[in-house]
């Protein structure tokens, strides 16, 4: 931790810092400049004292501090150089590109078997499909509840496809566990923290979206609470984040690719159809993904986007779909992933 | 719903957007411009047709879609002129400039009533303090639930102040309802909907925190799934969004106090703390706040701003906090409130 | 400067950042911690030393640099307390609150002239009006030039107002200076750097509205421009930053008000007109302004917004101004301000 | 235009309106819904009718308004499908990726002739180096100006690369035009009005980089201000967007390549290197650019990071120069692009 004195800061308000700091457990390293003092202090994990950054930048005397460690341990690229997440022996975070694919929302059984079948023909790895939905909306449609997860059950049957789907409220999250391969925790949530803590406990993978208010620090931080909950299997996605650009639903932020592959040794997926909220984009953000590094998309696919009960604006149509990942297979060669 | 077709749309594509809008219900007024045909679907409530504007979005031939309406009824100023929100007798967006002061944490016994006892003194309304905190840090102090609860408690009967604290997971809705006067509900779980539902089911006043990211129609639209849970006594709070700025925590945006008179006939109060997240401009912000007609402010206290566990950087002391009420007593006048 | 190195660098990797920082003119201070070395860097001009930030950080083996002073100098509060900018005799930055009222641009005169006599009468200061005008689209209207430069010198000679008035281009600042008391950066070219310099060598008084994407670090950067030229008659204009929020034209950000207090010596005036895009919103945020401390603001006023050939929306007429200028009388009042 | 009436707009209200359009020439189509009266104002131009979207919204009884059509035309997909800009035989907007490559600022002939000679090497097409720098601190160097032209134009005759660098002054089109091939403007100058008349008024192809601010339809109008001044070699590059996330020093939006693909015929080209401000993170965006179709990248590189004056953290060296683009090959192929 560097703490930066007001210019003219006294003798005694110098003393004062440093007394609180030996108090947190830091060594004191005080530099005195012309214009001001800096006080450097080390030797204490900064991580389990939070509350000194705070507390210094309210005495008026004291101008910044700065922390030198990141906010979080666990999920951290020092603890760990790569974690690969298993999912019913498929393994995310290695050399495989990982498709997931389904409709935002789970209609109809038609709808979902549909779906699921030519996706899983087209190849994708994983199906998606909404259960429970956070709608905008208190109008809108909000999901089919218990009758989608076990659609999911007898598509995943019929397919082999393990499944993802959302889990919004603690109170669900030992029924979702009943059905579900991995858990997704929608941007919405990602600061839910009774929430991560609760799919902490469980024993699934879990997806963790960034808030689209999010940065790269507050969502490893999210990932900490799950991986203290007793939970290693996590998976980041990527879903744009909130600009003041409106022609596209969000802003996908790709240079989040590299920028967790520095940090963390967590997998990273993207999702261009929120990332865009345009159908027609899609193709071209899945394979900027795929060339920026990321561990797998996540893809929502309609039989008939027209008719769906939420975005199809950015659901792309099965013959779509199966052309877009005619496309990926050459790139991900020359990207040295197996798709 | 307007609806704008793509330039060259055929006879068949205009057709079949009209038949999709009988479909919903709507008359249809197509009208022929030289570059572009548009639709004008009236005569059936948008609100309960929100699947209507995604699916013709996906449709190729359709460049646009305009709704007409709010994607919201009951929280508007078309429905009611202006909700007042009595807190023990207390009346919230009426002529009383309410303030609710305290610490950001309920830290100990000593803190807190030393604290209730000089906001009570110095002409606070209401006790704010946290007994389950929301942290970004998994490793920072997560508030001391239930005890602070009964301490809250203890210092309502000392002081006759009504209490708000803030409730964030749905199971404990019940339990803080025993405790508190107002639930409040933080900025990271304004689309918690499944908390949302809980508190709409809950015979206390809600306070519910713009989220950071949020627009006034998406935090409308949170107050409405509020309002339908059966629960109309809604308090809004600006605190502040995320913006490129960081030299403050946020950007309080004192725009939304007129916007939200437009469009709402809910209270709306103002939080300084945190969206300046600097002690020294909270009374500037606060003063603006009355200035621009808002219903009240909620203010961090601490007796000891540099040893709290949370927030002490923006917290005032008990001096800075009586300093200010002093200020806005004329200030109030002025503005036909009362303090 | 504080230099963080990254985890388990070198021996070697220090000395090259010692050696770096020695030929820069630092005195260097090593600091060996558990996890990492932190070498602080004292005793030179960091503002001058630009460059060795930027050098360090593309080392490989440096995590993180941070800079202990702030990138301007003369416009800092720690060179000069208060400035006072006179205008014509009138003081900006002192006890006045300042009324700067008029049209957004100069559109014949009548527009100008009764106008300028109806704001005149209700009490403004100095009159604005656009003659060159930066426009988004290459369609609208981009002002009367010349012609409005001079109307706007008869109307000052009519009503005895000063008139400020925006410059673009470099090569217009001489022409400009001739007819107006204050010239007008817009937000637009905040960052304009020649046409800064070239207003730094006028001997007339600046107004720089702050760039709708500048933090207030860059706005005073770009104000020290100006001072570096020789002027040091600036005047600061928040005029509101892009958000994701669309309701309104702009976010006004009333933090800058206080922000700007504590950074800085320079007066600063706030444009509620252009901070909300919405005529309605614009009496609530002028006396927000004033209630958070401004030096004063910038409205615009039309006689008849419904036919303006720009910003009609944002407009207040007469009649609105009139009462706008009757209700913050005692506002100015319990704020300590003339009027 | 569609214009929305307030509910309960009298008949008189509504005549008002529509009165007003006519007089703007257009044909009225109105609409009584049950709620609100609608009109469609269709059969003019709206482009040249700007002033009428804001007037009409001046107006108390008019809830919104909605423009029908783009507020650009000669940019316009419609307009054109495709358009090729030529530099010295070399065509951008083609199957070429284009690769510019060069450092930031000129510093010296050594540093120049040393990176020019090891990018056209490499494989490079185009020599990028700035000779004019904006430059956010007065106190940073603002480039070597005529001395960097004369230097780029022997590293041109030297390599055979054409040449781009940045114009900031309208003052100094002319002289720029006299050494370089391709007229950079910067994204703080996207909207220098001025600026863009005058390079539109240039006989050379212009490269407008996006405002750090700017939505796609603000960046498309300003290249419509160069178009209309006589010039249609126009080039676009996005280069990064401010967003609260401050790892990266902007956040590369990769969405604008398809969105700028499906509303303009306009080459796009991607800054990767202010796109993230990391030099270890420009080769993962750069493949992410080539895969979402971009036409082509700008990269920064410099034989030796660490002493740069500007930019060294951003910037490639020599070798990881020549291997991105080794890696770069495969990649482009499988897009169906030459490199």
């Amino acid at each position: 931790m560097i703490v930066v004195m007001q210019p003219g800061a006294s003798q005694e308000q110098v003393q004062d810092v440093e007394a609180r700091l030996r108090q947190f457990g830091f060594d004191i390293h005080p530099i005195y400049g012309v214009e001001r003092t800096v006080i450097a202090a080390v030797g204490a994990p900064e991580l389990d004292r939070n509350e000194a950054k705070e507390q210094l930048e309210s005495l008026p005397w004291v101008e910044q501090v700065t922390l030198v460690l990141k906010p979080y341990k666990f999920v951290s690229k020092k603890f760990r150089e790569r974690t690969m997440v298993a999912v019913n022996g498929l393994p995310i975070g290695g050399d495989l590109f990982v498709v997931m694919a389904g409709p935002c929302t789970v209609e109809s059984e038609e709808q979902l078997f549909k779906t699921a079948q030519a996706v899983h023909q087209a190849g994708a790895h994983i199906l998606r499909g909404g259960a429970f939905k956070p709608s905008t909306s208190p109008y809108s449609f909000h999901g089919l509840g218990r009758t989608a997860l076990e659609l999911l059950q007898q598509a995943r049957a019929m397919t082999g496809m393990p499944v993802i789907t959302e889990v919004m409220d603690p109170r669900q999250v030992e029924l979702v566990c009943e059905y579900a391969d991995i858990l997704q925790i929608g941007t919405r949530n990602m600061q839910n923290y009774d929430l991560l803590r609760e799919v902490g406990r469980a024993r699934k993978p879990v997806m963790l979206k960034r808030g689209m208010w999010a940065t790269y620090e507050e969502w490893l931080q999210a990932a900490e609470y799950i991986w203290l909950g007793g939970n290693e299997q996590i998976i980041l996605c990527e879903r744009g984040i909130r600009t003041y650009e409106t022609y596209t639903r969000n802003t996908l932020d790709l240079n989040a690719v590299p920028a967790i592959r520095e940090l963390s040794h967590l997998p990273i997926i993207v999702d261009p159809s929120h990332g865009t909220g345009r159908a027609s984009f899609v193709p071209a953000m899945t394979r900027a993904a795929l060339a920026a590094g990321a561990d797998g998309v996540m893809i929502e696919v309609h039989p008939n986007p027209a008719s769906a009960l939420k975005d199809g604006a950015q659901s792309l149509t099965l013959d779509a779909f199966r052309e877009l990942m005619r496309t990926l297979r050459p790139l991900a060669e020359v990207m040295g992933r197996r798709l």
